[in-house]
């Protein structure tokens, strides 16, 4: 063990991230290669092992150096048997054997983990974690996803479910509708396109005027970060839309803080680039809805490891199992 | 360890229970004594300390029958230091350090942990929780309590304010004031209490009438039981009430569900003896305000231990220190 390596993959609809990791965490060397998602997604996992092979002679090693490989990928997975139950952007057709396949193709241990709770664990590890063993990340991205780690171990639920803070219900009547079928979801309005859709309504009430407005006009669209810029440099619209959805971060999240109380709460994906303003926002929200200890006692932070959590994550996988066997 | 017992101690501010516990989770005996709190609570851990030397005696046993004991207190706890940090019903002044105080007195091991949550280990252990490793746990009182077991273990948080499911924020908004200096808690409108404001606010409603209307007009006042066993009997009044409570509970419950898809939500606590009828109502608004597979692999459910949830929650601390030894 002492001196191997891991490989992390963090599997991705457009791309798959690789790095060889330490068993301290430190990246080796770090690479990416295209996802071939055509023909049901049949060299997905040919790709990915001759990918590391070839990076393993590149470095001089063949795979005894390796200890194994941890991968993360989109979707909800059957832990049991190393099954994704299905994937909408791989190609793949539902409840594809992730693990086996791999495992076959590298003749490596091979764990697999759902990207969103790979990325909190890379957090936990190496990043603005820090070894937390309560600790919360939520990603604003397109949607808003979740990872949650308790007694420093990521929790999964009874059917890999847990972590859907996106589908945390913050407006309980009359709330938008989400792509998961419900209505008032955190997503509809704390996720890149949430923001866009508050604020175009924002912008189509009579007499909305300002910087946003103007760049609304001359582009003929505007993006989440358009409208954290213009929240910053005053933009009274962009700044009513921003705090709206802060509001409800803020209320979803402090509901979080007053079940589990974790260590962090880590901002992570596009929209946390607006970083330190957006904590801002957040926090005067979180502080009015946590119980007093809570509020006390967990900090809302940004995420520090950017795209590579899911790559750290991922490795941890195979680091933790080689500790606990 | 084989053939040993735990003596597992749930300590009240009226009662202190205890029971012997064998490593399977079996009652050898249980039994309860007046909890002593005059003089600053100096007797609490002296009569403990008796309290189960006597019984050990009447079995004809010496304490290395004992394995240990484990003992549920209220109140938040430094688990580093074994120290109650503040308890308003026990006499005891701040940082009380109940651990080092009855290992001295017993010669025994001594683990000590919050009542709410030992309550959750023990519907863990032996209960309805039959073994879950994701677990939630709520007791609906005076006020709201919560137990939140993840990974086979509970989950404290930074400061042990981990489980304060009661100060969830269910109405951000023009929330009633809340005991914890906050407004809209879920307690505010689910706890014993919570429901008897919302009936007295429903029977000042002018035209209220039925029921319940007349059970106030008899009786001066009313009780939550009052209230779901009227809605039982299908007086409208009450059945708002009830419904109201039931929303709340069902939002809260749901968005913890999103966040940890526990495979089982166990209810708990004297609202909670309305059984059936109340887990019937919150699952309707669970069920809406649950992710689809959340919704469909969490389960809804009656604590099955009763007052004995707490010391057999007590006694697994033993029991799990000794196996993860």
């Amino acid at each position: 063990m002492a001196g191997q390596w891991v490989a992390g993959v963090d599997l991705g609809g457009t791309t798959t991230k690789f790095a060889f990791i330490t068993m301290d965490g430190e990246i080796v060397e770090k690479w990416e290669i295209p996802t071939d998602n055509r023909d049901e997604g049949k060299n997905i996992t040919l790709n990915i092992a001759d990918s590391i092979s070839g990076k393993l002679k590149g470095h001089g090693k063949d795979k005894e150096q390796l200890a194994g490989i941890g991968i993360g990928a989109p979707g909800p997975i059957d832990y049991e048997n190393g099954i994704i139950l299905n994937t909408v952007n791989l190609g793949w057709q539902d409840y594809f054997p992730l693990q086996a396949s791999l495992q076959e193709l590298t003749a490596l241990p091979v764990l697999i983990e759902n990207d969103a709770n790979c990325a909190a664990l890379g957090e936990m590890w190496m990043g603005a974690g820090n070894g937390a063993a309560d600790l919360v990340c939520v990603t604003l991205g397109t949607g808003v996803g979740g990872g949650i780690i308790a007694n420093g171990n990521i929790v999964r639920g009874i059917y890999g479910a847990a972590g859907e803070i996106g589908h945390i219900t913050v407006i309980p009547f009359g709330g938008a509708p989400c792509n998961c079928g419900k209505t008032g979801c955190l997503e509809t309005v704390a996720s890149a396109t949430g923001i866009v859709r508050l604020a175009m309504e924002a912008l189509r009430e009579p007499g909305a005027a300002g910087e946003l407005a103007e760049q609304y006009r001359v582009k003929g669209s505007i993006t989440a970060k358009d409208v954290f810029d213009c929240a910053l440099s005053g933009d009274l619209v962009s700044k009513k839309v921003a705090d709206m959805a802060a509001l409800h971060l803020g209320l979803a999240l402090a509901n979080i803080a007053n079940t589990l109380n974790p260590e962090k709460i880590v901002f992570g994906g596009g929209v946390s680039k607006s970083g330190d303003f957006l904590i801002s926002l957040v926090k005067t929200h979180f502080d009015r809805f946590a119980f007093t200890s809570v509020r006390n006692s967990t900090k809302l932070t940004l995420a520090s490891l950017e795209n590579h959590a899911g790559v750290i994550g991922a490795a941890w996988l195979i680091k933790n199992k080689l500790e606990n066997n």
